[in-house]
């Protein structure tokens, strides 16, 4: 049973029902024609259910102070799923379950149907503290990936407006049913959603945590992009020498005032919406976070503060020493599949000066013991799509798409496109096997690296590197060519080799 | 008395002379006329003293091993220097101060002139093994900082050929001579050259070095540049991290092989001649080296590996954020009076790999407690042109010329010029007497900083830049409205204000 209904009484319960199907009645008798998904949601299913809006409200909006949740909005498979949860069992709430028990497939889908297509104003939001908001703020913007947790915002939507299928709105939900339905995934009384993410990630959150990100995310308004908090006066922050096996960059509030810190700030809002802020060197909807986890600074994740303490660097790749710009070039050209800023231009220096910022107290030059993505032993198993396609369903879909195109909110990428058109070139580094398979097991899924075997992260990379995806920027004459010159033998690079009868990076096998 | 004079007994002494002497007669009695220095060279003055060539050769090669030192290609202002020191006893020889005594100045005069233009064969060198061939080798090209040692050439030219007036060849020399003189130096039996500045670099070798230095000259060949050594397996070094308040690159014969070595190797070859390996950029006769002593090491002569570490950084200069690169593009403007390279050059590049490599254990963005141009209080007095003529004429002339246009060996800038057209513009930092008189009173006179008071830096500092130099590449219209736009109210920046009657920085006062 679910801490929200566990709170109050049976009795009590019955009373709320039924004095506000007593108030709903005029509904019931209107005479206007309700579709079906309207007529369950507003009537009920006569002697079997009351009305959604008992309890929900007409429009979805919720009630209660929270006792019954904001449907408003939600994504359609979403509601569905959770209606179907407590119709099986597996979502256990003593008042849903009995009345989900006596809805038909079609009845959810319409009724679903109907709340989604809901948009009634927010609730008013409680009450709080400046420094309950400020924590909540950081939580949904940055998260606490020290405790697991991710930002909210990185896969409920850039104004938490919810990602289609899976993904519910945050936005205007009652402060109460967000505290309630963590405490839920925290303590097990609610499935762990998708993947059991929200009871990892709930498991990393305090009950003060709970709150504040509760509190916060009511304080929002409609379509307002939630922002990384900004102190006016940056927090003090005596920075130190700092070991590299025990590095810790600054922490984000103590970012300085003043040009330097609008540079370095600059930085980071490129690195995390590069198509918004750089949009003129990227090619696709990617952005330097998407690889590169927790704003740089994830230590599996390839993070930028141990980056910026290794270049100048000799690379193979080009045969040449590459500053840290060229690096950074290099990502804009195949990461990006764009074009990359000149050396000294404002967005190469804003990445730059936020690397710099993170590596504050790092050692020059000595390399962290482990850091990176930490390469994976070669498979016991040669890599195989076939098997990696179920991982694929499986474990990426939900959030990447059945199609690798990744998925968006109104329009705007909040999931990465793992191949196709939207996705890195043949030239990135990240369509080697061996790199993207080093990535996916200490990253992927997202917020629960690690979960994954070896041979489930080299077959699903294997898998998603023999998709189409946009040719290399140094194509030459041809494939084969274009592999001797650039992709030379390297054992998992897989460019120019045969799989599922098709060559890899040949024009035919880049269309979709 | 010196050392070596000291180390034979006059009964043989006086035999030696004798007999050369006797082989010598041939030439006293040639017929051809001989001109008056090549007269009491080769013929010495009757009755009264004997040729010079008697022990130190017809040509001035010297012998005995190095008893008898090698004069040939000295300057003559050097020769005439010792042979004055000998008559009036301020250097004192058993051997040399009575033949002194009976010489005129113009004999002198003539004496000196005559070797000068001699060029002998260089005497045969001895066997050394290795380990001291290469310590001999640091010594000469690098130096040893940490016990107040600079690199022989960088006094005594690139090949070792001596800089007139006042620095001697010490390619050619005899090493015994050579160690001997070494000696006498650290042992005060010699005076200590200009400025005393050879007794204090005597002072920090060891007997070892002594004789490795020696020993290491007496390898070269005429003309032949020694390099810094580069082992071709370079040591072991593990690099680990370090406190930034006692930090040490990493030692030279460290730096990596392969490709990236070599671009470090690059950066710092343009760093320590910088109009010969970056010379397209560069405006004037100066190095890298010349404001940032010990190859970018010296910890109170803004080093390298301290910059390294904080860019990118806001710059009041030209109101961005800089990154190195850019910092460097501003000294190839300023300092180098050139045209910067791009951004990601070669040149660049190799300079910033140069710096990275410094760095090695640094922690980034650490503000090391004392590094750079100390900072000096206010001056007592307000600093003073007239009295810095007569501190620059004590101190400083010696090395960068009356004309403060520095010294030249072979047509090469040995010692840097200070004004005129061979100098830093009117734009570079060192305009700006404080930071002058801070770079003075911490690094010079050359391998004896800190032997100013701060009011001879004060004054030698506005001295210098009260002297004409190059324009400011940002000048705008008029000094006044240049001095407006980029000098600003600072108050140690002097361009656009009138001493002795001239606006500085005004065409008119640039021309010399």
């Amino acid at each position: 049973m679910e801490t929200t209904a566990h709170a109050i009484g049976r009795g009590r319960l019955a009373a709320i029902l039924s004095g506000v199907s007593i108030a709903l009645g005029f509904l019931a008798s209107a005479t206007w024609a309700l579709d079906a998904g309207e007529s369950i949601a507003l009537r009920g299913i006569p002697d079997k259910a009351p009305a959604c809006a008992t309890c929900h409200g007409a429009h979805g909006e919720g009630g209660g102070d929270g006792l019954y949740p904001r449907v408003a909005g939600l994504p359609t498979a979403y509601l569905e799923t959770q209606l179907k949860a407590f119709r099986d069992g597996s979502r256990s709430n003593a008042l849903m379950s009995p009345m989900a028990k006596v809805l038909t497939d079609a009845d959810i889908a319409a009724v679903a149907d109907y709340f989604n297509r809901q948009a009634p104003e927010f609730p008013v939001a409680p009450g709080a503290k400046q420094a309950q908001l400020a924590r909540g703020q950081a939580l949904v913007t940055i998260g606490d990936w020290a405790h697991g947790v991710p930002s909210c915002v990185s896969c409920h939507g850039p104004v938490l407006q919810g990602v289609a299928p899976a993904m519910p709105a945050l936005s205007g939900q009652w402060p109460r049913y967000i505290a309630a339905q963590l405490e839920a995934f925290r303590h097990s009384t609610r499935p762990g959603g998708p993947l059991g993410l929200m009871s990892r990630i709930a498991s990393g959150l305090s009950d003060d945590d709970t709150r504040d990100v509760a509190l916060y995310i009511a304080s929002l308004r409609p379509g307002v992009m939630p922002e990384i908090p900004r102190p006016s006066a940056p927090e003090a922050y005596r920075a130190v020498a700092q070991s590299p096996d025990a590095f810790t960059p600054p922490p984000e509030a103590s970012m300085p005032d003043g040009p330097f810190g609008d540079m370095v700030r600059l930085g980071e809002n490129i690195f995390e919406d590069t198509p918004k802020h750089a949009g003129k060197y990227v090619g696709n909807t990617l952005s330097c976070r998407n690889c590169h986890l927790d704003r740089g600074r994830h230590p599996r994740s390839s993070p930028m503060w141990a980056a910026y303490v290794h270049y100048p660097q000799y690379r193979k790749k080009d045969g040449t020493v590459n500053t840290l710009q060229a690096r950074i070039q290099g990502c804009f050209r195949y990461s990006e599949n764009g074009a990359a800023p000149a050396a000294d231009s404002p967005e190469i220096t804003a990445l730059a000066s936020y690397f710099y910022w993170l590596a504050t107290g790092l050692p020059v030059g000595i390399a962290p013991k482990a850091v990176g993505y930490p390469k994976l032993e070669s498979p016991k198993e040669p890599p195989s799509p076939a098997r990696g396609a179920r991982v694929y369903a499986a474990k990426c879909a939900l959030c990447h798409g059945e199609d690798g195109a990744g998925r968006n909110a109104d329009g705007k990428p909040v999931f990465p496109a793992l191949w196709g058109s939207r996705s890195f070139n043949w030239g990135a580094g990240m369509h080697q096997v061996d790199m993207a398979a080093a990535f996916i097991k200490s990253n992927m899924p997202y917020a629960a690296g690690g979960t994954l075997t070896d041979q489930e992260a080299w077959d699903v990379a294997v898998f998603v590197n023999s998709r189409p995806r946009p040719q290399d920027p140094r194509f030459t004459e041809s494939v084969e060519k274009t592999r001797l010159l650039y992709h030379k033998d390297h054992k998992y690079d897989y460019y120019g080799r045969e799989i599922d009868g098709k060559v890899l990076g040949a024009p035919s096998a880049n269309r979709p």
